[in-house]
């Protein structure tokens, strides 16, 4: 592999390559500034000394790469780090139009040419934050002994009803993208596979225009046996968080100060309100009566506002909201004994849900009758429900939305800038 | 969490819980030995004892699901660890059905049950190794400074040929599942990113039954800039490679020779074989004229026998097969200058195709003369072309089957084995 242009040893013959980031034509020399993903470097051409490489770089347009043969040697005097770099010859390797955007473009006409777009610094920095932070999500998990698992994106079990989903032919036989990786998680559990995880794709055809929406994003999924209450899967994601960001700040905090001017804020404990308590907590503190569809969930204003009371009164980013009425929850979340809300909860991050998770019902009775109260044929679930027939230790996990978090971590308007290649109602190109 | 089986502390109040494995009545007492994905634990009832206990714990089957209060004693003649559990509580928490699968059921019934197939212990071997296999090949790239990305697997380019793809309805438009990450991890070349890999899902719509095809499988892709010759990805791979089996063979060496009966050989160097020369080969080595199809590609015998050719001849299990004829390589391959010949290889392990790998033409004009000789309509690929219009870097990179590789590694006979959950042309469930 080729040294990065950071790398390069002062005196030394070598070649290096990059992008045409600037070209300065002072008459009697060139000066082509090029760049890799690790910087930038000078290259000085002579009409005297080179004259054939200086007549040969006119050629050269923003953006272009183009390699040089040379030495890298001391110029205290060049901005760029001291040195600059004398070439012995040069190989232009690609030529480039005029870029179509530029810092000026609206975010539609950058997602047109995204691969234009990554090429700044701010970009390709959220990409390599990104791959450190999955890096250290799963080091968490794996630490601990969890099986990292691929679960099938095709599948013919309908999950949550069968509404907004992707649908084809395949071989013949319907088939649809899955929109959460849930029921193969928990299969893995009845499988006794006892504590798995996944960062994987999830597909949904809503027609949503949010910030936050897309039609396939990445989730980092994971899934336990012997769960009883859901405190005790927050307790775990609490821990898992706080070592996330703080193994982020100690990497990336001060870049992440410097470029995306947000503090990396490492939690100690995360505040759980049950949800009734939400809406005292809104009419109390805010005045404000929220649910217009009944207090069964929080739209995205009730978001915003826990959010903000979470922050302001008791110093949180993150707040987790508990104890949904079984209403608003997908039919498998296991019920409150005795209660009429379920063991499930979402978390909240800088005023965006982050996940929702659940102990599940693992007991194929209740499990069924279940299915019925929300609405849905028993037959229409029996593939899922026969993972429960032949015993199932009980369960709960969460799906988590890395494009979210990422987003809300460096401070970015939208996911559209948190993943590679966005895909939404009106973006599937390019 | 739960704590595992295997760290249960002795002479403590705890609970235990997991699948019940085995049930011995014997009248006055009633062995249950429970397992859960660390180890097992042999439970003891005394009728007289825990009377209450005794006769609730006669409802349990076979991977039913339990748990019991009590304390891990020592008990010297048991031959689990000599050790066992005495109750003084238990909760059944699922009944099961009786399984209707068993060791002596075949693959295919086996797959249809394939949670409780799952629960075998070689099975979950499977895949403690695989997690270990993804993590250290991760590791190896995360090191060199590559970002992970994640492509978008819907998408509205063709890539080759559109051929082979399942195509479904996005929002009023026509779009696919990706048969491989191809194009988009030129794209993030093309974004300056330099070194790019990802794991993740492709996806192939092809009647093919043989052990090593799958309409979705696991791949691991890298791309990087600035290759100039298909030697230098090749080095890289093979390094990788190194890397990858000395690690899984420090960690789980013996335990794949017990279980898998097959060694972990770390290779030192793999053959390289320009395609031309293989034929020569199996005429003078063999006797045998293989192709039937023309000396552009290897099918499946000539794998075998070349692999063959290696082990025996070269003492090695894994074999690069250069230079291909561009005829029978996809249309972006670069061409070796002077030659008919691309820069284009595979890598067999083991008798089995690995992965291709290639240079790709990055140049606009000779990208654009190279569909043409494809026979395909440039106009077809515009939108792919387009990434090369604007400045980039040569490049080439691989695509690396995680499937086949464990199977290949382990000496299982079909990647059914070493997915969590097969697709193929018969099977969409569960």
């Amino acid at each position: 592999m080729k040294t990065f242009l950071k790398d390069i040893e002062l005196d030394k013959e070598v070649e290096v390559s990059g992008f045409v980031e600037v070209i300065r034509d002072q008459k009697t020399m060139l000066f082509v500034v090029i760049k890799d993903s690790s910087g930038m470097l000078q290259v000085a051409i002579s009409k005297k000394g080179q004259p054939e490489i200086f007549e040969e770089a006119k050629k050269l347009t923003k953006y272009s790469v183009v390699s040089f043969t040379g030495k890298k040697v001391s110029a205290p005097m060049v901005s760029l780090g001291g040195v600059e770099f004398i070439p012995t010859g040069m190989e232009i390797e690609s030529i480039a139009e005029t870029s179509p955007v530029d810092e000026e473009t609206g975010i539609d006409q950058r997602l047109d040419y995204r691969w234009i777009d990554l090429r700044g610094d701010k970009q390709r920095l959220i990409f390599k934050i990104r791959t450190f932070i999955e890096r250290v999500m799963r080091e968490f998990f794996i630490e601990k002994g969890f099986i990292e698992i691929h679960t099938p994106k095709i599948s013919a079990i309908a999950s949550e009803g069968g509404a907004e989903v992707f649908k084809f032919d395949y071989y013949g036989t319907k088939a649809f993208l899955t929109q959460s990786p849930q029921l193969y998680k928990q299969m893995a559990i009845a499988s006794g596979f006892d504590r798995v995880f996944e960062i994987g794709a999830q597909y949904r055809a809503e027609k949503s225009f949010t910030p936050r929406h897309a039609s396939e994003s990445v989730a980092f999924d994971f899934e336990i046996a012997y769960i009883k209450s859901h405190h005790e899967l927050m307790d775990l994601e609490e821990e898992w968080l706080i070592y996330v960001l703080s193994k982020v700040k100690e990497e990336y905090g001060e870049e992440i100060k410097e470029v995306f001017k947000t503090e990396v804020k490492v939690p100690v404990k995360m505040p759980r309100i049950k949800l009734a308590e939400v809406f005292e907590i809104f009419e109390k503190e805010y005045g404000v009566v929220i649910p217009k569809g009944g207090r069964y969930d929080l739209d995205t204003e009730g978001e915003k506002l826990i959010s903000r009371y979470a922050e302001e009164k008791l110093g949180s980013e993150f707040v987790f909201i508990t104890d949904y009425p079984s209403k608003s929850r997908a039919f498998y979340s296991k019920m409150i004994e005795g209660s009429k809300e379920c063991m499930a909860f979402d978390l909240l991050y800088r005023g965006w849900e982050m996940n929702s998770g659940a102990v599940r019902e693992h007991r194929y009775e209740v499990l069924s009758q279940q299915i019925q109260e929300h609405g849905i044929k028993p037959e229409k679930m029996q593939e899922y429900l026969d993972f429960f027939k032949y015993g199932c230790p009980p369960h709960g996990g969460i799906g988590f939305g890395i494009d979210r978090f990422v987003a809300k971590l460096l401070g970015l308007k939208s996911i559209k800038e948190s993943v590679f290649v966005f895909r939404g109602p009106s973006r599937i190109k390019p």
